[in-house]
């Protein structure tokens, strides 16, 4: 039976170490925190949109997006609830300069453009001050805190709470390095923390149906409602490592999200987080094989959730396999040499 | 020696047991956190402003703020650094509605209004957008949490980790209740809950020199630059009774902070506090003698932190003389039957 030893116990660690393991692998995952909260998965809103905005210039990408998407029912009934919810996500323009902005992408995924009142029928709360907007029916949303924690579940003597820092220690056929922005110093591999704040507020479920993807003022935000209560309003993206909420970032995600949605101004701010996605040059993931023992899956951006199922088909065919998907080309490892 | 039992360890109870240690008497101050953060102090800014807005119609309050006012600099003596800080307070007002607001005020304390450049000359941070201000050079700051940790070490043995319910439980000759919203619960007296909400900013220290006390775009905002780089942004004021930070009232506080000061953006939001103060009906303090035993010093509302050099002096002169100061007479706690 191979042995893998996986390196990274976020959700794309923890997706690929599930798969190998269904098959019959004799798997483990090695995370110095394996009931931590200090990857990027905990901070995610969980946004199952393949339709996003890296879709306009990297059809390799969109390719693996709509790929992964179609994979999630499948991964989901694994899982049992993990707040996989279809209800469809409303894309919002504030002013008239915010609608120039969105048709934009509106007309690229093919969506037809709703007046204020149109949006207002299917979402009460927008506020009377927004222009237009824009039903996106097939984009979901996951809760990536409880899908975490089912494959936590899944995997449960499977994960070793221990920190890599030298890959030729791990006793294993094959070795997964899926650590996100660790990756780089276990690889020398190019991924840079691109820091994002998130908040989370909590009121009484029902205020919002859709997820909401807007913006206002030139400002983006998107509002993902859970059937708790709880509202993930993100996210900044500053090319920065530290780790501190900022006045400028917390307030420019509570204006736009106010500006969108002014009931919320009642609901609790009961949480303010800040991760960094492992971005890559492309900011396209790195999937595939580094050397004869080391496979790598990191560098998923702003992705990684809604990439966590086909990139645990992808790299587990790969090393029970030793066969490539023709979807892996284009995001080699080494392309950045 | 009387034996006098101080019920609540906020700064107001502090206070009055530190000036009767001082005087000879044998005192005890109850409290079940004798070193929480429960208190209205723990989020109060610590504003020395004894000309504020409640001075308009309201005389003996003005008088009773001002006698305070003027004892501070022998009460911080006694303490060590608690942040006594006499820089003076800017005051800012973003739109021509708000200098007409605030122009009121400056006014009544008889203070010259400064163009906009003449407050960037004073205050090079303030933003552009800033049509008038005025400098407050008297209106000056303390740190309450210092203030409480050097009057709770003035104090060590003399703090009993006790939750009193019931002022017959306390064996002493007089009983001091300076319980803050608690002393509702304990006298019957009309004291209620103001919630507030206050947020805590850190940066490289010198941003800011002066307190700033802003009105932007109709919000009111004061901003209180410590030493080492902290900036207290408060306050919300709303008649709730709840302990929630909510998306509202954080927003309008980063709002107006960043319209006066846009610097502070790339400050770090290191605090989101909430607390209560204690209002009255008049939202004057409660100061005097209740029945033959019992003594009330609460009800401070917003000047909790100016106000105790004189109600430590007043409280404690009332109880070791029985002498009643006529500072004392409109404060009377039974003045609302």
């Amino acid at each position: 039976m191979t042995r893998v030893a996986v390196v990274g116990g976020g959700i794309i660690g923890l997706a690929i170490a599930a798969e190998l393991l269904r098959r019959g692998a004799d798997v483990t995952v090695h995370d110095p925190a394996p009931a931590g909260t200090d990857g990027a998965w905990h901070v995610a809103a969980g946004m199952l949109a393949p339709g996003g905005e890296s879709a306009f210039e990297y059809p390799h990408l969109v390719r693996l997006l709509e790929a992964s998407y179609e994979r999630w029912p499948g991964f989901v009934a694994a899982l049992g609830d993990v707040g996989y919810d279809t209800t469809g996500t409303l894309s919002l323009a504030l002013t008239a300069d915010d609608v120039a902005e969105a048709a934009r992408e509106w007309r690229h995924q093919k969506l037809t453009p709703l007046t204020g009142s149109q949006v207002r029928d299917r979402e009460p709360a927008v506020s009377p001050r927004v222009r237009a907007g824009a039903l996106a029916a097939t984009e979901y949303q996951v809760d990536p805190r409880k899908v975490v924690a089912a494959l936590r579940a899944l995997l449960a003597e499977r994960l070793v709470p221990q920190r890599v820092t030298d890959l030729f220690d791990l006793d294993a056929d094959t070795v997964v390095v899926a650590a996100g922005c660790g990756t780089a110093a276990l690889t020398g591999l190019p991924i840079r923390p691109v820091k994002g704040q998130v908040l989370r507020l909590r009121g009484e479920p029902g205020l919002l149906r859709h997820v909401i993807d807007g913006v206002a003022d030139g400002r983006h935000v998107y509002l993902v409602p859970r059937a708790d209560g709880e509202v993930v309003v993100g996210a900044t993206q500053e090319e920065r490592t530290d780790g501190a909420a900022t006045a400028g970032g917390v307030h420019d995600l509570l204006r736009a999200a106010l500006d969108l949605i002014p009931g919320l101004a009642e609901h609790e701010l009961t949480e303010i987080t800040v991760g960094h996605r492992p971005g890559t040059p492309d900011n396209g993931p790195l999937l595939g094989r580094l050397d004869e023992r080391t496979v790598v899956a990191a560098g998923h951006f702003r992705n990684g959730i809604l990439l966590a199922p086909i990139t645990a088909r992808l790299i587990a065919d790969l090393v029970l396999t030793g066969s490539a998907d023709p979807l892996l080309e284009a995001f080699a490892p080494g392309r950045f040499r």
